[in-house]
Protein backbone atom coordinates (compact mmCIF):
# COMPACT_ATOMS: atom_id res chain seq x y z
CA UNK A 1 0.00 0.00 0.00
CA UNK A 2 1.20 3.27 -1.10
CA UNK A 3 0.34 6.78 -0.17
CA UNK A 4 -1.12 6.89 -4.05
CA UNK A 5 -3.62 4.78 -2.23
CA UNK A 6 -4.51 6.87 0.08
CA UNK A 7 -7.72 9.34 0.71
CA UNK A 8 -8.36 11.86 2.71
CA UNK A 9 -12.21 11.96 4.48
CA UNK A 10 -13.08 15.32 5.32
CA UNK A 11 -16.18 15.68 7.58
CA UNK A 12 -17.90 17.40 10.03
CA UNK A 13 -20.19 16.31 12.65
CA UNK A 14 -23.07 18.39 11.71
CA UNK A 15 -23.30 17.48 7.93
CA UNK A 16 -25.71 15.22 7.40
CA UNK A 17 -24.70 13.33 4.62
CA UNK A 18 -21.55 12.74 6.30
CA UNK A 19 -23.25 10.33 8.32
CA UNK A 20 -24.43 7.81 5.92
CA UNK A 21 -20.30 8.31 4.33
CA UNK A 22 -18.68 8.01 7.53
CA UNK A 23 -20.93 4.54 7.80
CA UNK A 24 -19.71 3.43 4.35
CA UNK A 25 -16.25 4.28 4.05
CA UNK A 26 -14.27 2.17 6.13
CA UNK A 27 -15.74 -1.59 4.49
CA UNK A 28 -15.48 0.15 1.07
CA UNK A 29 -12.00 1.21 1.47
CA UNK A 30 -11.14 -1.97 2.71
CA UNK A 31 -12.05 -3.67 -0.39
CA UNK A 32 -10.10 -1.64 -2.74
CA UNK A 33 -6.86 -1.80 -0.30
CA UNK A 34 -7.30 1.83 0.30
CA UNK A 35 -5.83 3.71 3.38
CA UNK A 36 -8.53 6.58 5.04
CA UNK A 37 -7.08 9.59 6.54
CA UNK A 38 -10.10 11.48 8.76
CA UNK A 39 -10.12 14.49 9.22
CA UNK A 40 -12.47 16.77 11.15
CA UNK A 41 -13.16 20.22 10.21
CA UNK A 42 -15.33 23.21 10.67
CA UNK A 43 -18.24 24.11 7.97
CA UNK A 44 -18.88 27.25 9.95
CA UNK A 45 -15.84 29.25 8.75
CA UNK A 46 -16.35 28.31 5.56
CA UNK A 47 -20.00 28.92 4.91
CA UNK A 48 -19.54 31.96 6.53
CA UNK A 49 -17.05 32.95 3.71
CA UNK A 50 -19.82 32.26 1.31
CA UNK A 51 -22.33 34.90 2.89
CA UNK A 52 -23.88 32.16 4.64
CA UNK A 53 -24.35 32.26 8.49
CA UNK A 54 -26.85 29.01 8.84
CA UNK A 55 -26.53 25.80 7.39
CA UNK A 56 -28.01 25.87 3.71
CA UNK A 57 -30.57 23.61 4.71
CA UNK A 58 -32.19 25.93 6.78
CA UNK A 59 -31.35 29.04 4.51
CA UNK A 60 -33.25 27.40 1.66
CA UNK A 61 -36.03 25.80 3.18
CA UNK A 62 -37.05 23.61 0.06
CA UNK A 63 -33.87 22.26 -0.61
CA UNK A 64 -33.66 21.59 3.18
CA UNK A 65 -37.26 19.64 3.38
CA UNK A 66 -35.90 17.43 0.14
CA UNK A 67 -32.20 16.55 2.01
CA UNK A 68 -34.15 15.09 5.58
CA UNK A 69 -36.42 13.08 3.06
CA UNK A 70 -33.33 11.99 0.67
CA UNK A 71 -31.37 10.93 3.68
CA UNK A 72 -34.24 9.41 5.09
CA UNK A 73 -34.28 7.01 2.04
CA UNK A 74 -30.86 6.94 2.11
CA UNK A 75 -30.34 5.68 5.94
CA UNK A 76 -33.52 2.84 5.43
CA UNK A 77 -31.68 1.52 2.20
CA UNK A 78 -28.54 1.33 4.07
CA UNK A 79 -30.67 -0.32 7.02
CA UNK A 80 -29.13 2.42 9.00
CA UNK A 81 -31.09 4.25 12.20
CA UNK A 82 -32.25 7.95 11.30
CA UNK A 83 -33.51 10.63 13.37
CA UNK A 84 -33.83 13.97 12.96
CA UNK A 85 -31.55 15.93 15.13
CA UNK A 86 -33.10 18.65 17.05
CA UNK A 87 -31.85 21.75 16.96
CA UNK A 88 -29.94 21.60 13.59
CA UNK A 89 -27.79 22.07 13.15
CA UNK A 90 -25.52 21.47 16.21
CA UNK A 91 -22.31 23.06 17.39
CA UNK A 92 -19.52 20.70 16.99
CA UNK A 93 -16.44 22.88 18.41
CA UNK A 94 -15.98 20.16 21.54
CA UNK A 95 -17.15 17.28 19.64
CA UNK A 96 -14.25 18.17 16.74
CA UNK A 97 -11.56 19.34 19.15
CA UNK A 98 -12.08 15.39 21.01
CA UNK A 99 -12.37 14.01 17.43
CA UNK A 100 -8.52 15.55 16.90
CA UNK A 101 -7.09 14.67 20.20
CA UNK A 102 -8.54 10.97 20.19
CA UNK A 103 -7.42 10.42 15.75
CA UNK A 104 -3.62 11.20 17.86
CA UNK A 105 -4.45 8.55 19.76
CA UNK A 106 -5.80 6.16 17.30
CA UNK A 107 -9.39 5.62 18.51
CA UNK A 108 -10.88 8.79 16.45
CA UNK A 109 -13.00 6.51 13.85
CA UNK A 110 -14.80 4.52 16.24
CA UNK A 111 -15.01 8.26 18.47
CA UNK A 112 -16.41 10.01 15.51
CA UNK A 113 -18.61 6.80 14.62
CA UNK A 114 -20.44 6.70 17.97
CA UNK A 115 -20.84 10.56 17.23
CA UNK A 116 -22.49 10.52 14.41
CA UNK A 117 -24.63 7.32 15.28
CA UNK A 118 -25.98 9.57 18.88
CA UNK A 119 -26.76 12.83 16.80
CA UNK A 120 -28.30 11.19 13.54
CA UNK A 121 -29.05 7.52 14.75
CA UNK A 122 -30.64 8.43 18.18
CA UNK A 123 -31.42 12.21 17.54
CA UNK A 124 -28.72 13.23 20.77
CA UNK A 125 -27.60 16.48 21.06
CA UNK A 126 -23.90 16.48 20.62
CA UNK A 127 -23.32 20.20 21.27
CA UNK A 128 -23.71 18.74 24.81
CA UNK A 129 -20.40 18.42 26.53
CA UNK A 130 -22.42 15.30 28.76
CA UNK A 131 -23.34 13.37 25.12
CA UNK A 132 -19.94 13.72 24.46
CA UNK A 133 -18.74 12.59 28.02
CA UNK A 134 -21.34 9.71 27.39
CA UNK A 135 -19.95 8.86 24.56
CA UNK A 136 -16.43 8.48 24.88
CA UNK A 137 -17.27 6.43 28.63
CA UNK A 138 -19.16 3.99 26.88
CA UNK A 139 -15.78 3.88 24.61
CA UNK A 140 -14.28 2.84 27.68
CA UNK A 141 -12.33 6.26 27.84
CA UNK A 142 -11.77 8.41 30.90
CA UNK A 143 -14.10 11.56 29.77
CA UNK A 144 -13.26 14.27 31.96
CA UNK A 145 -9.44 13.56 30.83
CA UNK A 146 -9.95 13.61 27.29
CA UNK A 147 -12.24 16.45 27.36
CA UNK A 148 -9.50 17.97 29.04
CA UNK A 149 -6.98 16.98 26.55
CA UNK A 150 -9.66 17.77 23.51
CA UNK A 151 -9.59 21.72 24.91
CA UNK A 152 -5.63 22.38 25.03
CA UNK A 153 -4.42 25.34 22.99
CA UNK A 154 -2.43 22.60 20.86
CA UNK A 155 -5.76 20.37 19.48
CA UNK A 156 -7.49 23.82 19.28
CA UNK A 157 -4.95 25.18 16.58
CA UNK A 158 -4.95 22.04 15.30
CA UNK A 159 -8.68 22.07 14.35
CA UNK A 160 -8.58 25.86 13.15
CA UNK A 161 -4.99 24.84 10.80
CA UNK A 162 -7.09 21.96 9.38
CA UNK A 163 -10.25 24.09 8.55
CA UNK A 164 -7.87 26.55 6.97
CA UNK A 165 -6.08 23.64 4.81
CA UNK A 166 -9.86 22.57 3.92
CA UNK A 167 -10.60 25.57 2.43
CA UNK A 168 -7.22 26.40 0.39
CA UNK A 169 -7.90 22.34 -1.10
CA UNK A 170 -11.35 24.00 -2.54
CA UNK A 171 -13.61 21.84 0.06
CA UNK A 172 -16.85 24.04 0.03
CA UNK A 173 -19.17 21.65 2.24
CA UNK A 174 -19.10 17.79 3.64
CA UNK A 175 -18.52 15.16 3.23
CA UNK A 176 -15.46 15.61 0.85
CA UNK A 177 -12.60 13.56 -0.37
CA UNK A 178 -9.45 14.25 -1.59
CA UNK A 179 -6.92 11.55 -3.14
CA UNK A 180 -3.22 11.75 -3.00
CA UNK A 181 -3.34 13.71 -6.59
CA UNK A 182 -5.25 16.34 -5.20
CA UNK A 183 -8.92 15.22 -7.04
CA UNK A 184 -11.74 16.41 -4.63
CA UNK A 185 -14.94 14.49 -4.64
CA UNK A 186 -17.89 16.03 -3.08
CA UNK A 187 -21.12 13.99 -1.24
CA UNK A 188 -21.68 10.59 0.03
CA UNK A 189 -22.96 9.78 -3.64
CA UNK A 190 -19.53 10.66 -5.04
CA UNK A 191 -17.53 8.00 -2.63
CA UNK A 192 -17.35 5.17 -4.46
CA UNK A 193 -16.08 7.79 -7.71
CA UNK A 194 -13.54 9.35 -4.76
CA UNK A 195 -12.36 5.45 -4.21
CA UNK A 196 -12.12 4.07 -7.12
CA UNK A 197 -10.15 7.75 -8.52
CA UNK A 198 -6.99 6.99 -5.28
CA UNK A 199 -6.84 3.43 -6.76
CA UNK A 200 -6.15 4.41 -9.89
CA UNK B 1 -47.28 -0.63 -18.00
CA UNK B 2 -49.20 1.10 -15.60
CA UNK B 3 -49.05 4.78 -14.66
CA UNK B 4 -47.43 3.47 -11.39
CA UNK B 5 -44.75 3.61 -13.87
CA UNK B 6 -44.34 6.77 -14.76
CA UNK B 7 -41.28 8.99 -14.31
CA UNK B 8 -41.41 13.14 -14.19
CA UNK B 9 -38.00 14.20 -15.59
CA UNK B 10 -37.95 17.78 -15.12
CA UNK B 11 -35.03 19.30 -17.02
CA UNK B 12 -33.49 22.67 -17.83
CA UNK B 13 -31.15 23.92 -20.77
CA UNK B 14 -28.92 25.78 -18.70
CA UNK B 15 -28.58 22.84 -16.16
CA UNK B 16 -25.30 21.23 -16.29
CA UNK B 17 -25.69 18.48 -14.14
CA UNK B 18 -28.72 18.21 -16.75
CA UNK B 19 -26.81 17.06 -19.60
CA UNK B 20 -25.67 13.73 -18.19
CA UNK B 21 -28.71 12.90 -16.66
CA UNK B 22 -30.44 13.36 -20.38
CA UNK B 23 -28.10 11.23 -21.79
CA UNK B 24 -28.81 8.42 -19.53
CA UNK B 25 -32.34 8.65 -18.84
CA UNK B 26 -34.14 7.13 -21.87
CA UNK B 27 -31.83 3.63 -21.68
CA UNK B 28 -31.80 3.19 -18.62
CA UNK B 29 -35.98 3.30 -18.37
CA UNK B 30 -35.83 1.38 -20.71
CA UNK B 31 -34.36 -1.57 -19.14
CA UNK B 32 -36.77 -0.98 -16.73
CA UNK B 33 -40.14 -0.39 -18.26
CA UNK B 34 -40.79 2.82 -17.31
CA UNK B 35 -42.36 5.63 -19.10
CA UNK B 36 -40.08 8.51 -18.54
CA UNK B 37 -42.33 11.78 -19.12
CA UNK B 38 -39.83 15.16 -20.18
CA UNK B 39 -40.93 18.46 -18.67
CA UNK B 40 -38.81 21.72 -19.39
CA UNK B 41 -39.06 24.32 -17.20
CA UNK B 42 -37.22 27.26 -15.77
CA UNK B 43 -35.03 27.85 -12.50
CA UNK B 44 -34.84 31.29 -12.96
CA UNK B 45 -37.78 32.32 -11.62
CA UNK B 46 -37.17 28.74 -9.07
CA UNK B 47 -33.31 30.61 -7.92
CA UNK B 48 -35.21 34.19 -7.88
CA UNK B 49 -37.46 32.65 -4.98
CA UNK B 50 -34.38 31.64 -3.49
CA UNK B 51 -32.75 35.33 -3.41
CA UNK B 52 -30.38 34.44 -6.30
CA UNK B 53 -29.85 36.20 -9.37
CA UNK B 54 -27.36 34.49 -11.34
CA UNK B 55 -26.20 30.31 -10.89
CA UNK B 56 -25.35 29.01 -7.85
CA UNK B 57 -21.91 28.01 -9.34
CA UNK B 58 -21.14 31.44 -10.41
CA UNK B 59 -22.45 32.87 -7.01
CA UNK B 60 -20.08 30.58 -4.61
CA UNK B 61 -17.05 30.28 -7.02
CA UNK B 62 -15.75 27.30 -5.12
CA UNK B 63 -18.44 25.12 -5.76
CA UNK B 64 -18.61 26.12 -9.36
CA UNK B 65 -14.52 25.03 -9.81
CA UNK B 66 -15.35 21.96 -8.39
CA UNK B 67 -18.74 21.38 -10.65
CA UNK B 68 -17.00 21.69 -13.58
CA UNK B 69 -14.10 19.31 -12.73
CA UNK B 70 -17.25 16.91 -11.40
CA UNK B 71 -18.84 17.57 -14.79
CA UNK B 72 -15.77 16.91 -16.94
CA UNK B 73 -15.11 13.43 -14.78
CA UNK B 74 -18.78 12.59 -15.21
CA UNK B 75 -18.53 13.06 -18.81
CA UNK B 76 -15.14 11.43 -19.24
CA UNK B 77 -16.54 8.33 -17.66
CA UNK B 78 -19.50 8.00 -19.60
CA UNK B 79 -17.89 8.80 -22.96
CA UNK B 80 -20.01 12.39 -22.96
CA UNK B 81 -17.96 14.84 -25.06
CA UNK B 82 -17.79 17.78 -23.06
CA UNK B 83 -17.06 21.62 -23.48
CA UNK B 84 -17.62 24.22 -20.90
CA UNK B 85 -20.20 27.02 -22.42
CA UNK B 86 -19.06 30.24 -22.45
CA UNK B 87 -20.87 32.31 -21.53
CA UNK B 88 -22.87 30.26 -18.28
CA UNK B 89 -25.14 30.10 -17.70
CA UNK B 90 -27.07 30.43 -21.06
CA UNK B 91 -30.63 32.25 -21.36
CA UNK B 92 -32.91 29.05 -22.23
CA UNK B 93 -36.30 30.86 -22.59
CA UNK B 94 -37.12 30.30 -26.34
CA UNK B 95 -34.63 26.78 -26.57
CA UNK B 96 -37.38 25.74 -24.06
CA UNK B 97 -40.38 27.11 -25.10
CA UNK B 98 -38.93 25.02 -28.86
CA UNK B 99 -39.06 21.84 -26.42
CA UNK B 100 -43.16 22.58 -25.16
CA UNK B 101 -43.72 22.66 -28.62
CA UNK B 102 -41.38 19.77 -30.04
CA UNK B 103 -42.92 17.53 -26.74
CA UNK B 104 -46.31 18.23 -27.87
CA UNK B 105 -45.52 16.71 -31.62
CA UNK B 106 -43.70 13.89 -29.87
CA UNK B 107 -40.08 14.84 -31.38
CA UNK B 108 -39.30 16.77 -27.69
CA UNK B 109 -36.43 13.98 -26.46
CA UNK B 110 -34.65 14.09 -29.84
CA UNK B 111 -34.63 17.63 -29.85
CA UNK B 112 -33.81 18.48 -26.01
CA UNK B 113 -31.02 15.62 -26.24
CA UNK B 114 -29.66 17.73 -29.44
CA UNK B 115 -29.47 21.09 -27.86
CA UNK B 116 -27.51 19.60 -24.23
CA UNK B 117 -25.38 18.20 -27.23
CA UNK B 118 -24.94 21.38 -29.05
CA UNK B 119 -24.41 23.49 -25.62
CA UNK B 120 -22.54 21.01 -23.37
CA UNK B 121 -20.31 18.34 -26.30
CA UNK B 122 -19.93 21.46 -28.42
CA UNK B 123 -19.71 24.53 -26.66
CA UNK B 124 -22.41 26.27 -29.02
CA UNK B 125 -24.34 28.82 -27.59
CA UNK B 126 -28.28 28.05 -27.37
CA UNK B 127 -29.46 31.51 -26.26
CA UNK B 128 -28.88 32.08 -29.76
CA UNK B 129 -32.09 31.76 -32.17
CA UNK B 130 -29.41 30.46 -34.88
CA UNK B 131 -28.28 27.81 -32.83
CA UNK B 132 -31.71 26.60 -32.42
CA UNK B 133 -32.54 26.98 -35.53
CA UNK B 134 -29.77 24.91 -36.71
CA UNK B 135 -30.41 22.49 -34.57
CA UNK B 136 -33.91 22.29 -35.75
CA UNK B 137 -33.12 21.58 -39.31
CA UNK B 138 -30.48 19.02 -38.45
CA UNK B 139 -33.53 17.02 -37.08
CA UNK B 140 -35.65 17.48 -40.47
CA UNK B 141 -37.67 20.37 -39.04
CA UNK B 142 -38.76 23.95 -40.70
CA UNK B 143 -37.08 25.94 -37.85
CA UNK B 144 -38.67 29.15 -39.23
CA UNK B 145 -42.09 27.76 -38.81
CA UNK B 146 -41.33 25.67 -35.29
CA UNK B 147 -39.59 28.85 -33.45
CA UNK B 148 -42.48 30.59 -34.44
CA UNK B 149 -45.20 27.91 -33.31
CA UNK B 150 -42.60 28.39 -29.76
CA UNK B 151 -43.91 31.52 -29.23
CA UNK B 152 -47.37 31.82 -29.41
CA UNK B 153 -49.60 32.32 -26.37
CA UNK B 154 -50.40 28.62 -25.78
CA UNK B 155 -46.98 27.62 -25.43
CA UNK B 156 -45.13 30.27 -23.51
CA UNK B 157 -48.16 30.38 -20.74
CA UNK B 158 -47.93 26.33 -20.87
CA UNK B 159 -43.68 26.98 -19.96
CA UNK B 160 -44.83 29.49 -17.31
CA UNK B 161 -47.31 26.78 -15.97
CA UNK B 162 -44.87 24.10 -15.74
CA UNK B 163 -42.50 25.90 -13.34
CA UNK B 164 -45.33 27.03 -11.26
CA UNK B 165 -45.69 23.20 -11.31
CA UNK B 166 -42.45 22.58 -10.88
CA UNK B 167 -42.04 24.73 -7.90
CA UNK B 168 -45.08 23.50 -6.21
CA UNK B 169 -43.66 19.90 -6.08
CA UNK B 170 -40.64 21.20 -4.29
CA UNK B 171 -38.50 21.11 -7.08
CA UNK B 172 -35.68 23.91 -6.43
CA UNK B 173 -33.14 22.85 -8.81
CA UNK B 174 -32.31 20.10 -12.36
CA UNK B 175 -32.22 17.88 -13.15
CA UNK B 176 -34.86 16.46 -10.89
CA UNK B 177 -37.17 13.38 -11.02
CA UNK B 178 -40.75 13.01 -9.71
CA UNK B 179 -42.79 9.61 -9.31
CA UNK B 180 -46.29 9.11 -9.66
CA UNK B 181 -46.72 8.94 -5.80
CA UNK B 182 -44.51 12.25 -5.43
CA UNK B 183 -41.07 11.18 -4.33
CA UNK B 184 -39.00 13.73 -5.63
CA UNK B 185 -35.06 13.17 -6.27
CA UNK B 186 -32.70 15.73 -7.09
CA UNK B 187 -29.32 15.04 -9.60
CA UNK B 188 -27.88 13.30 -11.75
CA UNK B 189 -26.29 10.60 -9.03
CA UNK B 190 -30.15 10.18 -8.12
CA UNK B 191 -31.14 8.66 -11.45
CA UNK B 192 -31.29 5.32 -10.77
CA UNK B 193 -32.87 5.81 -7.62
CA UNK B 194 -35.87 7.90 -8.59
CA UNK B 195 -36.06 4.98 -11.38
CA UNK B 196 -36.03 2.31 -8.62
CA UNK B 197 -38.41 3.55 -6.67
CA UNK B 198 -40.79 4.44 -10.00
CA UNK B 199 -40.27 0.52 -10.58
CA UNK B 200 -41.54 -0.47 -7.01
Amino acid sequence: MTDRHLLDFWFEFASTYSYPAAMRIAPLAKTRSIKVRWRPFLLGPIFKAQGWDNSPFNLYPAKGRYMWRDLERICAALGLPFVQPDPFPQNTLLASRVAMAALMQGWGEDYSLAIYRAEFGEGRNIAEPATIASVLSALGHNAEQVIQQAQSDAIKAGLRAQTETAQRLGIFGAPSFVTADGELFWGNDRLEAALDWAKR
